[in-house]
């Protein structure tokens, strides 16, 4: 499948790295490809600056949010959750119409202090946001309530025993995210109804940002036993 | 210990129910004991009206919320939680001074339809917001994020392998506290830290009622595995 993954930072990176892994045709959009090029620091998990981490990923491609995504088949939103709304305006609305928007960021609002609080909650979420501002496009939430790494490799915690979330509106795009989700080694998907249930795992952020304090740790997540 | 749970719920029933199983001296407090009396129809779990309940449990006394409060050394919090600080000031705030209050109650508002929405969300929590009314009762959030039954008897899902979370800004309330979980039989414990992180767990609700839907049963929990 050919993807757009628009966004470079470590969600973006880790997530063009695990699909250009699993044989998928990945391109990564950035508002500026050469600002992006431009920046010499590492990472926060360490990763290099884009110019080398792509260097070090030769079949991986970056380009400006509109040429990734206009031949892409599915989109990942990995931009930050406070400016993912218009960098998918960036990316226009045309290139996104009738396409899988995996929308895997989180709206957090880091202006009063930390840990952070959320910008859309409650009666609204930011994949409510996105289906609203592109009503052709085929949002599905998930993957938001782990970090990175765990995202991509459940099996590094705990043996893979534990849950996924997905939701949206359209059962055939979320049939196609539970194929890329089982790719990466998910094997309990539980499927929380529309776009609205995003509200619900949007809503995991603050809890999930004090259990990492509590367990010192981002390799954990939530098994739903039952 | 001498216990007053606030509440004639579903939640109120079970954890009075079972705190008295485990020895513990229960009262139990609502506004109006002769108007509580008078209801004749059974709860939303098939609980008998409280008369009947009572004639059940003729080691639980029924009480107002100040007698109930009043000569109690542990307080259970188990209001609805749209009238939870307004229940508490019928309780008396110098009954609650220097008490463990537990507080499992959720500030869900029905009032825009199903699934309800929260009332007090985002950067702050009814926690708080009964902190902040109560200064010197020593509040315990826990309990709130499972249904009553998983409650107290943890180990009816999943053979008890799953977590439940406190937190709070007094360390001897929270000990205290998981002292009472663990007889009911909860092994994974999480303290989340101060009271603000009521903030995290209040807001699990939402996905709770989204997964309910899905799995069509009460009888599931988190499980935080790392």
């Amino acid at each position: 499948m050919r993807v757009a993954v628009l966004g470079t930072g470590v969600v973006g990176k880790t997530i063009a790295d695990r699909l250009a892994g699993l044989g998928h045709e990945v391109i990564v959009g950035t508002r500026d490809p050469e600002a992006t090029l431009m920046v010499e620091e590492t990472d926060r998990m360490g990763n290099p600056p884009m110019k080398r981490w792509l260097e070090e990923h030769p079949a991986i491609q970056l380009r400006t949010l509109p040429d990734a995504a206009a031949g892409a088949e599915m989109i990942v939103n990995a931009t930050n959750g406070a400016g993912s709304v218009e960098a998918l305006r960036s990316a226009g609305a045309s290139n996104l119409a009738g396409k899988v928007l995996m929308d895997i960021a989180n709206p957090l609002d880091f202006s009063r202090g930390m840990p952070p609080s959320l910008s859309v909650v409650n009666t609204d979420s930011l994949a409510e946001q996105i289906q609203r501002e592109f009503p052709t496009a085929l949002v599905v939430k998930t993957l938001n309530t782990t970090n990175a790494s765990v995202m991509v490799q459940p099996e590094t915690v705990h043996g893979g025993d534990h849950t996924m979330f997905l939701c949206g509106d359209d059962v055939g795009a979320k049939a196609t995210v539970r194929t890329v989700l089982e790719s990466f080694g998910w094997t309990d998907i539980i499927d929380l109804a529309d776009i609205t249930a995003a509200r619900g795992s949007e809503m995991i952020l603050p809890i999930w940002l004090r259990l990492m304090g509590a367990l010192n740790t981002a390799a954990f997540n939530f098994n739903v036993v039952r």
